[in-house]
This record gives structure tokens, sequence and C-alpha cells, in this order.
């Protein structure tokens, strides 16, 4: 059997990076990643055609905008925008979550653009 | 598109039952389910041979015994299982733990046994 992973304490790794707006790799489940992000401002409108995206909010406050209309998320509450519908994240505080798609699954979608970023490992 | 899903407050959702070791899904995020579960004592140990499986603490502490030793999860703390280890959670005070892994799999996983039992809706 190949080394165990380590548990993960939310806090203790959100307390690891400061950048915004750049998802951290905490965990893998099968072809699936757990990564935390810290948000404020407004992201960009866009699209993931092939993948649900899971929210969960671990502080702050956190508006996930769609078509529809906003989903406004608090500490506890979680929401998975489905594949193909367009969404736009907005923070007005720092906002701190947890983000869980598939392995590959670009943060700007079909958007594209200068905030484009693979997710990066965060050091244990 | 079809209906969008709704938003979970994990407090909220945990407040709408009290049986435990029973899983509740609250969502769907591809082929996979988010679920909640409420755990007091030992459970069995078991494998899932086809899957990781995550657990995260939300309240209480659960230990998830491995045959390599403990692991201690306080709330805010998450853990991926990993396929093919054999584990036994174990919650010495009542414990709320949100779950994650791929739709259809079984709580006992390889053991079956009386506390064999498919995840439950949690209506909204």
């Amino acid at each position: 059997m190949s080394e165990l992973p380590r548990s993960v304490n939310l806090a203790e790794r959100l307390s690891q990076f400061s950048e915004l707006w750049t998802q951290k790799k905490v965990a893998d489940l099968n072809d699936y990643e757990v990564k935390l992000a810290k948000l404020k401002g407004e992201f960009v409108w866009h699209t993931h055609d092939e993948t649900d995206e899971l929210f969960l909010v671990i502080s702050g406050r956190l508006t996930i905008q769609l078509r529809a209309g906003d989903v406004v998320l608090e500490p506890g509450e979680l929401f998975v925008v489905p594949r193909g519908v367009e969404h736009c994240p907005v923070a007005d505080e720092e906002s701190a979550i947890l983000l869980l798609e598939p392995a590959g699954t670009m943060n700007t979608g079909d958007a594209g653009g200068p905030m484009t970023k693979a997710a990066e490992s965060l050091s244990t």
C-alpha cells in the first residue's frame, strides 16, 4: 500500500496562503480534487460544459451570480453549479471556500482570459 | 435548462434528522453524492475497493480507525480514505459529518451486515 494521505485542517491550510483567486489543492478523491481558495471582488462569467462544480463557503460570504439570479452562500453553506450553467462568483469581503471538481478543471472554464490559472498543490 | 439545485445549509439540513449511521443525500455532483450523517459509537470495519471516500467533520469528533493507525478528525478537518484501505469510523460523542463519494457506494463496503443501508435523500 502506498503512503496514506494526511488529514486536512481547513483553517490551518487556509493560513498557509494569501493570494486571491488561486486554487490550492489539499486532497485527491479518485480523479477529483479538493481545493481551497480565497476570493475578494468579482471573478469572470464562465461555464464548465463538462462538469458540475461544488462550492462550500468556509468564511466570509460568496455570491454566485447566475443568469437566473444570485445564490448567496454564508459559512457552512454549499452549492453545486450544474455543468453548462454560466456563473460568476463575487465576494464583497474576503472569503474562503472549498471547491470540489474533477482534476484539470480550469478556473475560468470556457472564458479563458487573464484570471485563468491552474490549481496549485498546497505543500504540507 | 432543468431547474437549478438549491443551496444547502449544512446545519439546517442536519437539524432535519436524528437517526445515527444513516447517510442523507443533500446534493449531487456529477455522479457523486454529497451526504450528511450523524454518528455515535463504532461502525464496522470495511473496505471500498472501487473508490476513495471523503469524510469532513462538521461537529463532534470522529476517529477513522485504519489498520495503520487512527486518524482523528475535529470539526473543519477532512480525510480521504483511499480505495482498498480498510477502515472503521468510531465516534465517542455524537458527531456530524459530510461524506463525498460516487453514487451507489454502500456504507459498509465489502463487509455487508446489519448496518448496511443505502443513502436516503433528505427532502427539502
